[in-house]
């Protein structure tokens, strides 16, 4: 299959990012990050999780941040929210475009120590949470599986057991009246390889070819922008990522280890093989040397020293 | 293509890796090093340089290095020699098994920086170096292309100026009866993506089906592994890689960029899709460790943090 002439790039290292970073961050300092990824132009933002504060200390001022950041027209801005007190909170600030999903964990230890709840028990929360977004008439547009490729508490995840979750997800949401239009994949603590991605995402468009995969990603192993090269090849064209490669799983017993792909590396390879991302690269790089400040360590994106070949070009062309 | 069946990975780090090093690496260290890929399973290891002291003053203690590491049976020792002298200096060890090439860089400016000569002339030197490996008696295999996809001085590099250089080395060797089994293309600063790996190493297995391609990548931008995945499925089995990630071009004006693609990394790939390389990658990511620690910095490569999947196997296993 040709590669997508556009791949949506939903940034996600303000949330998932600041989610896993030891020392406290300022406010001023997430918001300001946030201002700057708006300038990257890019169509999706993630901000914050509207989580409670006694779980992760890290998302206590996530009304502040809201409240402080500047949005720009053309950029969705989202957040996280695991109940309905938090989604009340996160639609308060009136600042995010909220749609719906319907995401379950594929491993059930990993479920359960992320969650504190069994995967059926998952399925019957569903039910409520579709109940509460069509009462508030927010849209419920995805179904995802998370830790789609492995876990580090269970292994390797049989592909089948993906498709299965699918099938459950997508009768929830029917049986709800609920249109669904895209299946998120995430490969949450960086389980999949260019081959597997291939297996599962193809199995996946195969059996629902109306429903446009998404991909989150991580690069625990090296492999994530090979990964994401492999799925635009089979015609994905939205990514997770996060600026300067921010994150990790913080449940995912292995702290130190890479975090999700780093928005810069994947929208320079998207430069560079001829996809356009609508995303300014440069501002991005600024971004993400500016990321590394604020959390202060380096970053594991690769452009933040690499530089882009653009910009190699640029100057061989002054 | 299918995948190779067993990819060859000649590790680069103990030579390559140092040579970029600022701090003074101690010998010992450097030997110890080497042990410890040997104690892998490699089967080619490239273990230091023979260059002028003066230029390359971290490897001045190369005849030291030689002379105090164990060599393993079933691996092959190399190292880096740009003249008669550091030649004379190699074999004199009696450590190396030395196989000529003939290698040339298509950048004109890169070349010009990085040897001091232009490109015509060296095709007048590489004339006299294969007088020389006759002489010695000493096998010359392969022509090989350096900054085949791009070069920080000149920009993108057109394929067809490789096959030009390609060319004209297999004519030199065909004058000098010498018999080429090789061709190995360099991304020395990192320009390549998978899709223009699939270009020029397709053009060149068209052009020279009966000569193997061989690969040496880096990662400045995050592509490497995702290039190596291109290339294996063209065929492509034999890479260079350093343990870590170490390394890097120190001409390439980019310092602090990431090196070489990490052996360890690319084991894990070809475990995790199936591809043997007779590593021992457990012994390997101990390695890379252990150089993090020798050169007191950390290092790019991820399995160093994010561990095999097969440790988490055999984890889960028990």
């Amino acid at each position: 299959m040709a590669l997508p002439k556009f791949v949506t790039i939903k940034e996600v290292g303000a949330r998932e990012g600041m989610q896993i970073e030891k020392g406290p961050i300022a406010t001023a300092d997430k918001i300001r990050l946030v201002d700057m990824l708006s300038e990257c132009n890019f169509k999706k933002i993630e901000v914050t999780s509207f989580v409670s504060p006694k779980w992760v200390p890290q998302m206590a001022d996530a009304d502040q941040v809201a409240a402080g950041f500047k949005r720009r027209p053309g950029t969705e801005y989202s957040c996280v929210f695991l109940n309905a007190k938090g989604l009340e909170r996160a639609a308060a600030t009136g600042k995010f475009d909220i749609r719906g999903n319907l995401y379950g964990t594929v491993s059930e230890l990993f479920c359960k120590k992320n969650t504190n709840r069994t995967i059926e028990e998952t399925y019957v929360d569903l039910e409520e949470r579709i109940g509460l977004f069509k009462s508030l008439k927010l849209p419920v547009e995805r179904v995802g599986v998370m830790a789609a490729w492995g876990c580090n508490y269970e292994g390797d995840i049989d592909p089948q057991r993906v498709m299965t979750m699918i099938t459950r997800l997508l009768e929830i949401a029917a049986r709800n009246d609920v249109k669904i239009t895209g299946i998120a994949l995430a490969d949450t603590m960086g389980w999949a390889t260019p081959v597997t991605i291939r297996r599962l995402v193809g199995m996946v468009q195969d059996r629902w070819p109306d429903k446009p995969v998404s991909l989150h990603l991580h690069d625990t192993r090296g492999l994530g922008i090979g990964n994401a090269f492999a799925a635009m090849e089979l015609g994905v064209a939205e990514f997770d990522a996060a600026v300067g490669g921010l994150g990790g799983c913080p449940y995912g017993a292995f702290k130190g280890a890479a975090g999700n792909i780093s928005s810069e590396d994947l929208v320079h390879m998207c430069q560079e093989i001829g996809v356009e991302t609508g995303v300014d690269l440069e501002k991005l790089v600024a971004a993400a040397r500016e990321a590394e400040v604020i959390v202060g360590h380096p970053l594991p994106g690769k452009l933040i020293q690499g530089a882009s070949l653009e910009s190699y070009r640029r100057k061989l062309a002054a």
